[in-house]
């Protein structure tokens, strides 16, 4: 058993973690292993929105882009429809370099049209919400080994069996900032600066970004019969929950996707997607809102029932993102839109 | 709303809280506040068990020995049947003043009795387990501010709205010492020392003592039957567990016992009274059993669905014990009784 810190960032603790030193899991889990070269990520998700028009051109141009020199190290493509009724389609791209990422960017072909004034379609809104996280920012967790999501795609390995999960504030024993730093918000609240019709969203420091996956592809039989009547209704309902009624409780915006491939067909894969004001926030959330209380309470029981054999993959991904490792721009979006509800 | 830990106890914190400053929880709560001249105080757990034989005789000699001249402040009696099948009855009394405990249990008719070998009824088992922890190693918590149970009926006082409570690991927090230290279990696991059918546990130090308890006697229509339908079943079955598989998780013993009045009539009141090996051995199993967590999700659920206004109460008080704070002595019992299933 490990740590989910990796040895290099460890470092004397003045914040102790949850759980003692002789701490041992009920059940495994895993998390990803970057290259020790690898300090920072991205992680982009580049949205179009739309209620009618067919946002299929942008969809394969970004897909275009993707593939171009510099472009990402690993992509995927999640729909939903909003708040607002608008269906939206995010491409997620991931990259271990920021440079790399800084200089696809930088292309006149790409930062042209993103700068663009004149859009190809008034009746499609756009935007990009950039996350660079250095790597002692966040932390990852699988419920399986061998099939990384996100930005774990990148790392190629993980780790051995970890010690920090399997119980309430393991997230945050497994951000290896967190052996120091309290990781609360810090700044003046997010501000909208407009210019148009676009929109930058000034940040705050230390936001959180939680991406929490469910693939339940190999299920078959109880286990999918469990996860799909007894799981998903129970998670549906308290990403409900969080997008209509999270304001208030801490989280600026929600979206409960599903995984759709190229062709735009939906896969058995979803995953919600989560920005809150600080990691105490989703803590919060996570371990006294009924719905996911509920929703642990019976993985917990289906985990169990089953030994431990699951089909079922479950991953995520928490960031704890500095000031300066966000950017938020949306373009011809509806006022409800991710960080535009929350920020003033 | 104030802190948990009194502010005479408060101290610089080598060890965090869990939640940060502008923590607010989601609906209120209470704990017993003492008075400054308490120091320490004294849980005293007078047991007699049987298979058939009436125990009265028992439970009316103790209940007038309390009556006596250096008595408790508070005690209350329970039953339950246990593990073997044997009826059990305790008699659970309370003192603010170690002193006072020492000197009325050193009166010659009441040591005299405890310390025979010749027993009034070979058929009966009786034991005592008393714990006086300091007051910098107790907590206690209420979900309405008017009714004491337990050591907080001594108390006489109780708290303004508390602000360490609602998330896990919230018992920790409220204990003061918990400002300073991890709270493990210290030294040689648990021994016995045997004299004839008399048997002494020499205890760790750190063991963990909860009592968790609920009165329903107030409550009406939906909630009651919430209460009696949906939570009680849940929680049997938790306190079942505990009793019957908890040894491998830390439980050393877990009795899960309805409070009686002095004619031995059942009352609305009931409560879970468990030794835990350390406190974070009952943190894991309160935040990770299928049972205990569908207990909290349920709960969090009815007080939303009833906007905070219940009936049914709800209390426990925590306590971590240091070695010498703890006193174990069973005779004639069986030996599966309390402590003894845990002690080699």
């Amino acid at each position: 058993m490990e740590s989910a810190i990796p040895k290099l960032l460890q470092c004397p603790r003045a914040r102790a973690r949850r759980v003692p030193d002789d701490y041992t899991p009920p059940y495994p889990a895993w998390c990803a292993r970057h290259r020790q070269s690898v300090k920072q990520v991205v992680m982009a998700y580049f949205g179009v929105q739309s209620k009618g028009p067919d946002p299929q051109g942008f969809l394969s141009w970004i897909a275009d882009e993707f593939r171009r020199e510099g472009g990402p190290g690993h992509w995927d493509r999640a729909r939903y429809s909003d708040e607002a009724g608008y269906d939206t389609v995010i491409s997620i791209a991931y990259w271990d370099d920021p440079r790399t990422f800084d200089a696809w960017m930088d292309r006149p072909g790409f930062r042209e049209w993103w700068e663009s004034d004149a859009r190809p379609s008034e009746s499609l809104g756009y935007f990009r919400e950039i996350i660079r996280p250095r790597i002692e920012r966040f932390e990852t967790l699988f419920s399986t080994p061998d099939k990384p999501e996100g930005v774990a795609v990148l790392a190629g390995a993980m780790s051995g069996e970890l010690q920090e999960h399997a119980y309430w504030g393991g997230a945050r024993d497994r951000i290896p900032l967190s052996q120091t730093d309290a990781l609360e918000p810090a700044g003046r609240p997010m501000r909208r600066l407009a210019d148009g019709r676009r929109i930058v969203v000034q940040p705050h420091g230390n936001l959180c970004l939680i991406r929490s996956g469910q693939d339940w592809t190999e299920t078959t039989g109880d286990e999918r019969r469990m996860y799909l009547s007894d799981m998903e209704p129970v998670l549906r309902e308290g990403m409900n929950y969080l997008r209509d009624q999270g304001l208030p409780i801490g989280c600026y915006a929600n979206r409960y996707m599903r995984i759709v491939d190229e062709q735009g067909r939906e896969t058995e894969k979803s995953f919600g997607m989560s920005y809150f004001r600080g990691l105490s926030e989703l803590e919060r959330w996570a371990e006294s809102h009924p719905t996911h209380v509920a929703i642990f309470g019976t993985f917990m029981r289906i985990v169990q029932q089953l030994n431990f054999q699951l089909k079922l993959r479950l991953y995520h991904e928490v960031t704890v993102a500095a000031a300066d490792e966000q950017s938020f721009e949306y373009i011809n979006c509806h006022d409800q839109t991710g960080m535009l509800r929350a920020a003033t």
